[in-house]
Order: C-alpha cells, then structure tokens, then sequence
C-alpha cells in the first residue's frame, strides 16, 4: 500500500468517525446545543479538522443526516435583490439538488425517517427553524415572517413528497421548468404577497 | 344482557370483521382491484350489509385505513359553480376534519404509515388517483389536469405535515381562517390559473 493510499484511507476513517459522532450527538442533543467542539470530542479529533473537512455546523449536520445540501446555502443562492430566494429560482435548485440520483435517495431516506420517527423530527424541525426560518424570516419585515416561511417549507415539502416519495405520475414525470414555473409564483407570494387579501 | 344491548355487539363486530377483511384485501390487491363483493364474502357477510354500513367502496376504504373522510365528499362539499372545489373553503373544510382530535391522529398515523412503507404508499397513491385525482382533472378541459390536481395534492398534504406532523409553531398554531386566505388562492391558481406565466 502507498502511503498515499494509507494517507487517503486514514482521511476517509477519520471523516466517517466525525460523521458517526455527529448523528450521536445531533440525536441526543439536538441541533441547536450540539457543538462543533463536543462532537471533535467524541471523534477524538481537533475541532478545526472537522471545520477543515465540513465547513460549518450546518455543512456537517447536513453530511451526517443525508441533507442533500445545506440549506441557507441553496437560499443564498437563488436570492434575488432583497435576499429572499426568488421562487422560480428555489424550486429548479431544489429539483437538481433531489433529482441527482444519490442525493435523491438520502433525501427520500432522510424524509421517511423523519415522518415515521418523533425524535428525528424534532431534530429536522429544530434544524429548520435554526437555519432556513430563521434566515427567510428575519428578511420579512412585516411580523408574519415565520409564518410565510412556514408556508414556504410546507409547499416545499409537499413538492418532494409528491414528486419523490408518493410520486403521483403528473408531477413524478414533469419538467423541472414547468415545476419551476407552477410552483416558484407559490413561493414568491407567500414570501412577499398579501397572505390575508388572495 | 339485553337483545338491544346483544344486537348492538354483534353490529359492532361485524363491522370489525368487515373492516379487518377491507383492510387485507385492500393491502393486498390495491383500492382499485379490491372488490366490496370480495371483502364482504371474506368477512363471511353480504356485500349488501357491506354498503348498508359503509355506503360506498370509498368511505370502506377511508374508514379501514384510518382516512378522516371520503375525499370525494369532502370536494363535492366545497365544490363551486364550475365543479371545481373554492380553495379556501377545502383547506377550511380539511382542517375541520384534521383538528378534530380523533381523526386527526388516525390521519397523521395513516400519513406516517405511508411514508414510511413502499405498499402503504402505493396503496394510497392509487385510492387519491381513483377518486380525488381522477374527479378534479375530470372538470378540468386544459388538459393539465393531472398536473393540476397532483399540485393541489401537494400543497395540502404538506400543509397538513407541516401542521399536524412536522408541527411547525407558526402553521401549527396559526387559525384556521389565517391558512384558509393564506393557501387558499395558491389552490384555486393550480386548478384554474396560468401554469406556465405565473
């Protein structure tokens, strides 16, 4: 064996060990109070390798859990002038992100896990609330922040599900263009539209 | 023990007996090739018993898997001069019935059954094709009615995650009038507005 070989295998055993000891302590502490540090700790490594290999506490949850990418990311990607994501632009980073096979099938994996089980919930929900609420609402600036990006997660979600979990044949075999442009107007109103009016 | 009181228990169990037999020929065969004639020679009754008690296939089918309500009721009931459902009054109607304690937690278990499980899904997928699916894009000339009605499926089943499984405090917490204006409108674009311009 090389030692560049022995060098690889070493990295890619020292990463599944972050990982390991991330989903531990993400399960028991949740995602708010679990740190960076504690789960260097558990992996028996520096906290500044974990950043080397992960990035962010969301990165590394994201990579433990089977997110597919991390959140505020893909957000900060598609937003539009006034920092909120534009909805045609949300939903066709979504659709790649879900229809890239792997990533689909963590995704799907992660979903399933989450319904059927409390605790994984309560983790997916405090990880939503920590990055992509928190993110969206904060740019609103008429008080029903939480609640627009509320409605914004659960149209997301129906989406996935529709699309990748039940998939219903119509949306299942859809163009990401077309969802694009069905869905992101969705999006865009219950972002900035009037919630109350119509 | 009475006869009124012996009538009343032999109607109970053959109710259960009917509603076991339902729920193994459903899982076995699907809601389209299971037959009311079939559950009921399975249950050792009449099929004429079989709609006495249950009147219609769909409401067996909602009342052995734990469904809240025959959907197809559920739309007729809100359903507008055109046929179609008025958006606001369906998610009125549906949080209705999802709030109510009992059926709510029957509809969340029916949920997390199928998200979790390849046959519960399929199964499900095939019982909202055959009526919800089916009697909305039936009133629908544009010929995106699939896609119409699979987009309304979408939005209210992850409204429904996100306010009775997900929980997410400002959806969960938000009353019923709130989410009726909110997501109302987003339904009566996916079933009569432009798709593709927004």
């Amino acid at each position: 064996m090389s030692p560049r070989t022995g060098r690889r295998a070493g990295e890619s055993g020292t990463r599944q060990a972050i990982l390991e000891a991330a989903r531990e302590r993400f399960a028991a502490l949740g995602y708010d109070a679990a740190s960076v540090r504690g789960i260097a700790r558990r992996a028996g490594v520096d906290a500044a390798l974990v950043h080397h290999f992960f990035g962010s506490k969301e990165r590394l949850f994201a990579a433990a859990v089977g997110f597919p990418a991390a959140p505020s990311e893909v957000l900060r990607d598609v937003a539009g002038e006034s920092g909120l994501p534009d909805g045609a632009s949300l939903v066709r980073a979504l659709l790649a992100v879900w229809d890239d096979e792997e990533a689909g099938a963590r995704f799907v994996a992660l979903v399933r896990s989450a319904v059927a089980n409390d605790d994984a919930m309560a983790m997916l929900r405090e990880f939503l609330t920590a990055t992509v609420l928190a993110a969206v609402s904060a740019r609103i600036a008429d008080g029903d922040g939480r609640l627009r990006a509320s409605l914004v997660a659960g149209q997301i979600l129906g989406l996935a599900l529709t699309r990748h979990v039940l998939r219903l044949p119509a949306v299942a075999a859809a163009p990401p263009e077309l969802l694009a442009a069905a869905v992101g107007p969705t999006i865009d109103r219950y972002l900035g539209g009037d919630l109350a009016g119509g």
